[in-house]
């Protein structure tokens, strides 16, 4: 299994203290030691940091940390491999450019049998997972239903809800999904979510004993949502999703919780 | 101006001596201070590392510089911009997918009412680049032409050479575009190269006192093509591009020069 960490705000904020607590898992405190990936956007376009390699011991990773970069939209991974090899093309997040800006997609869990059940069309995978394969059905979908980004959000929400759920009789489909302004999550299986605003308190990580408080490294107005496999602090609430249900964040608030069944 | 640097080997091969040589043009010894970018190969996929801020000052570049990772294929870009703002969408080397593989796009020049002239077909440009709209074409011209990734590699190569042309007609158009299996370099008005191989020399940087001893690095079997603006040594024989001509490398080795005007 993999876990999946998102964060969606409307204040640039680092994601430093949440990509912590996945990193020890990868590698140091957890099994998944088989690469990790993090994306950051600014604007539109994302840049990626991915390595086919252990998250906890990783250079990269530390680099990530110490030069924090802040962002309003970013989505990491760490990988512990059921599909496919160890390699960059097999390394989480997944990037393709649709309507002028890119979308970007990880994913917790294996869905079975795609190749069968589901053409390609515009899109193809570079490495051999289910996951890369699963995210160019998805984009394709997109692609064939809107000739450009939707100016309504709630159909391109709806959209996103469908194509997840088809994909997701196939097996298990936990998956992030970001536009440059939306953050889109579906539980499969296991996933939750917290959103961080004032009046903001301290939170410690679950797999280490590293302590922020927030109503230090933040302004009033600031909202910062969280999502993650399993929660990643231990002194605050998290949401636990609903197996079947997409999340759609924007702005740093939960917009919609759509059936994606 | 900006400055382009390609490097594509037989053997897998850091780029760090190169890099350093160009990370010098970028903010230190050169004007090229609105960003760089830096594009690493592992088989059919792609991992960059951009950043839309100074290269010679960046921890980024010093990152990649302290962390070499060894790759038969590189694109690495610092730019001096003359149209598009600073920012992450703007910032070479650009990568679509196209037949489930990565292709890479760094270019130096300005070319001018592509909009007008070309029409964008499946691929649509993220930032406000002519650079970027440019490598959208080609892209597209690419797929048009060819449902899979063609089984001769002269007809890409004539391919490439063709809409290289094409484009080039509407104003300064060198290039360095990589597919993981080619690096072709399109010269318009300044582009050079040299093909490191036994028995191996010492070079030092044209623009710094640092020397490397290849001899000391490399295996009697390397093969290393560089490809630059201009020279990055004062002590190597550089092979200078002839304008509207396009170069073919694959394991390091010079395997065609094409007309391309």
């Amino acid at each position: 299994m993999c876990e999946l960490l998102g964060m969606e705000c409307n204040v640039r904020t680092d994601i430093v203290f949440s990509f912590s607590g996945l990193a020890l898992r990868g590698g140091v405190k957890g099994p998944h030691a088989d690469g990790w990936g993090l994306a950051l956007y600014e604007d539109k376009a994302v840049r990626t940091f991915l390595e086919p390699a252990a998250c906890g011991m990783s250079p990269l990773a530390k680099y990530v940390r110490e030069n924090p970069i802040k962002t309003l939209l970013a989505i990491a991974h760490v990988r512990k491999r059921t599909r496919g090899l160890t390699s960059l093309a097999n390394t989480h997040p997944f990037v393709r450019e649709l309507w002028g800006r890119h979308f970007t997609f990880a994913h917790n869990g294996t869905v079975r049998g795609l190749r069968k059940k589901f053409k390609l069309g515009e899109y193809s995978p570079i490495g051999n997972t289910d996951s890369e394969y699963a995210f160019c059905l998805v984009m394709d979908f997109l692609r064939r239903k809107f000739r450009t980004y939707p100016r309504s959000s709630r159909e391109l929400w709806n959209a996103v809800a469908e194509i997840g759920g088809k994909i997701g009789r196939t097996g298990t489909f936990n998956f992030l999904l970001g536009d440059g302004t939306h953050l889109f999550a579906r539980c499969s299986t296991k996933l939750c979510y917290i959103i961080r605003r004032s009046p903001f308190r301290q939170a410690t990580l679950a797999d280490d004993d590293v302590t922020i408080d927030f109503s230090e490294v933040t302004t009033p107005n600031d909202r910062v949502a969280i999502i993650a496999t399993t929660p990643l602090t231990r002194d605050e609430t998290w949401t636990l999703g609903v197996p079947g249900n997409l999340w759609v964040f924007r702005g740093g608030l939960l917009r919609a919780t759509l059936p994606s069944a």
